[in-house]
């Protein structure tokens, strides 16, 4: 069981506008059966871990909120880590908590079993998992544009180890093994 | 003849680190006459450009201002962009300018005949050169670090095509084509 943050990115590291906008993102193309896709990923994920901001992004693009939004994405048990007050999908199986990245951690590993645990963002959550060294692989996908300004991949210092690197379609998808992180502990 | 933006960036976009110091960078293999690597990309630059902070650091770590420290490592013209004073390597053919972007191209581009003229940074001087469409390539090399803030490999919007991505050694390395920018013209 392991711990991977496995995002999208710019080639200048954001993860998304200042404003959360993905806009920058669609008009890329990547073939999602291939190398660093979503769907060789997705099998091995028994739980997933996510922030406010990519949760609200969820929301607020989901059916939730809009008619003919998406679904709530996710087969898996998911935890949104925030103090802010959230409201969940209904009929979801999605905690909103308020506790510790080490107990999310211990909970979530716990449902994963021995599936892996998708840290699905944003950079400050997997940053909190690296500096307490429980960040074990980064995914990126890099898309061909740079932003300039905006959420930052991994607001740390974090050592890493390339796994592996390939082309898929229009992104760069790299593979790190997590060494370390000198970030001190929230 | 093409005008070539070729650097190495942390996996989080960055240059340096906010007080320009390259100790992430230097721990981290790269085959230099491999794919992505110095020696096949710099045969082919007739002239280079850069800004006052990769000048300073230059003269900073040089033999112009520490005995021992390295020689100037270029063959060929350069530019410094700057309205900076700054004092040019003795001996070198070094123009210290604070003319516009465009007029240096014109100069920079005569000097290369018909070899690249190589962008070496930093991000504003290569956003600069995007935003007046007179930017053709950016070559990364990707370190497997991250370091949370510094200076920005490409602070602009700019659309890219991806044309080549390899692994080497530690490094991720890609080529893309530029294809525009919105940012506004300085």
């Amino acid at each position: 069981m392991r711990v991977v943050y496995y995002t999208a990115m710019t080639l200048d590291g954001f993860l998304a506008t200042e404003d959360h906008s993905l806009e920058w993102l669609f008009p890329h193309d990547i073939d999602q059966s291939g190398p660093g896709g979503l769907e060789p990923f997705i099998g091995s994920v028994g739980a997933i871990v996510m922030g406010a901001n990519t949760y609200a992004w969820l929301q607020e693009h989901g059916e939730a909120e809009q008619p003919g939004g998406d679904p709530w994405p996710y087969d898996v048990p998911a935890w949104v880590l925030t103090h802010r007050d959230l409201a969940p999908f209904p009929g979801k199986d999605i905690r909103i908590t308020a506790a510790g990245v080490e107990q999310v951690y211990a909970d979530a590993a716990a449902a994963a079993g021995d599936r892996d645990l998708w840290v699905v963002g944003g950079g400050g959550i997997a940053a909190q998992f690296a500096a307490h060294g429980l960040l074990d692989e980064v995914q990126v996908a890099i898309a061909p544009v740079t932003i300039g300004a905006g959420t930052p991949l991994l607001p740390a210092h974090v050592e890493l180890r390339l796994e592996s690197a390939h082309r898929n379609r229009d992104f760069v998808v790299a593979t790190y093994a997590v060494l370390g992180s000198d970030r001190p502990e929230d």
